[in-house]
């Protein structure tokens, strides 16, 4: 095999490696809602890295202990029990390596006596990482889009300059 | 080409072929809603295997004449006329094989006197096989987020257990 | 390296550049709602190709400099300082060389008064085209789902008759 073809198949490698990479991340993040709406603590809080953090407007938490805690906890039960659908959109996703940056939006909507509302529109930017489990959540942080100048940083932020044709790489990651 | 070299092929066809089959699931789960939204009946019940089932809370329709009779029924054709969205989110995609498995949410969301309402958030459990003509729907099922037990139960049990890391393989498939 | 085996590699490199050219597509059409948004105006219009065009029902934009002046309007920037999402629902994807074809539902979710209402629901057709600096949109068409006939054929149009499993190749493109 001539060094030519050799170099084409490592190349080759890399870039299905990356479509892997990319195609993980996203299967991690559509993961989320699905169990979340299920009432799977256990396997909400295993997308998280042990030392994760999911900040939300009115919560933090750290690790999937707490996670887990969150989708047990009675607040949680009621809207599954109500009927709800935790939608994530799809991703935007970033893979450098073993790191990844994500952005998208959720709805949480909820049913109301035979219809349904949407109780929330949140912007969401996670960050992961590869360990030797795969690839875990090590922070999402959500806003909600009600016109708090965080939430629309949060989207614009988690998408590197780069990225766009014609620009120069930005600000993050 | 040396054993090793010939193996990184083999190994690199294999993933490409995985990548290549997620990516046919997801378009199939993708076309459904614009072609449903469209009316295209003939090509929504092309996405089903000749044996293929759509289950739904309030019908069971069997093959692609019944799914497309639903299409080009009086009240699916008042939907599109009166504005309709049928919004399929991003699928969680398992292939083993030439099985897939899917889970999504769905919305649908309907025009009501010049603003929009989601009449239905959905649990979707899509089950798809590889024929000679490629992959097609054999069983989707949906069941309305209204509180009921199945939803949230169809949600979980189409996400295997093994996808997550640090646990082993679940109960399903 | 006999024929046989660089004829494998060659395959394989054209199958890997075309889930690439996909997932760049795709890649485009996420940054969309996180961009416009987040109010990033610059990044929005270079979205567009420079002859790109953003046709919605009530506005025909030509080129990123009236794309940018669209994200930078008053009109624009109350929505992003009143609560805003612009989700993008999953596209379907089609690539030909070097030009490409999606289709995908979009929601306008704004807040109003501490809940959020959906205020659109909008079928979207995008035509993309490989240039220099990679993928760019050269003509996106959104027609709002409320009842009005082309909404509907923009979406069946965008999905070409080919794709779908026991069909020929059908009107488009």
């Amino acid at each position: 095999m001539s060094a030519d073809l050799a170099g084409r198949l490592a190349r080759l490698e890399q870039r299905v490696q990356q479509l892997e990479d990319e195609r993980a991340v996203a299967r991690v993040i559509a993961a989320y809602g699905p169990l979340v709406d299920g009432g799977d603590a256990a396997r909400v809080a295993a997308l998280w890295a042990s030392d994760g953090v999911y900040d939300v407007d009115e919560l933090l938490m750290t690790g999937p202990a707490e996670i887990a805690a969150m989708v047990r906890s009675p607040a949680h039960q009621r809207w599954i029990a109500g009927g709800c659908a935790h939608l994530v959109g799809p991703p935007h996703v970033t893979v450098t390596g073993d790191d990844a940056i994500a952005v998208c939006h959720s709805l949480m909507v909820v049913h109301d006596n035979g219809r349904f509302v949407v109780r929330r529109a949140t912007a969401n930017r996670w960050r992961l990482r590869r360990g030797a489990g795969g690839w875990q959540v090590v922070d999402r942080t959500n806003r909600v889009l009600d016109g708090r100048e965080e939430a629309p940083h949060l989207l614009t932020g988690g998408i590197p300059g780069a990225d766009v044709p014609g620009h120069s790489p930005g600000v993050e990651p």
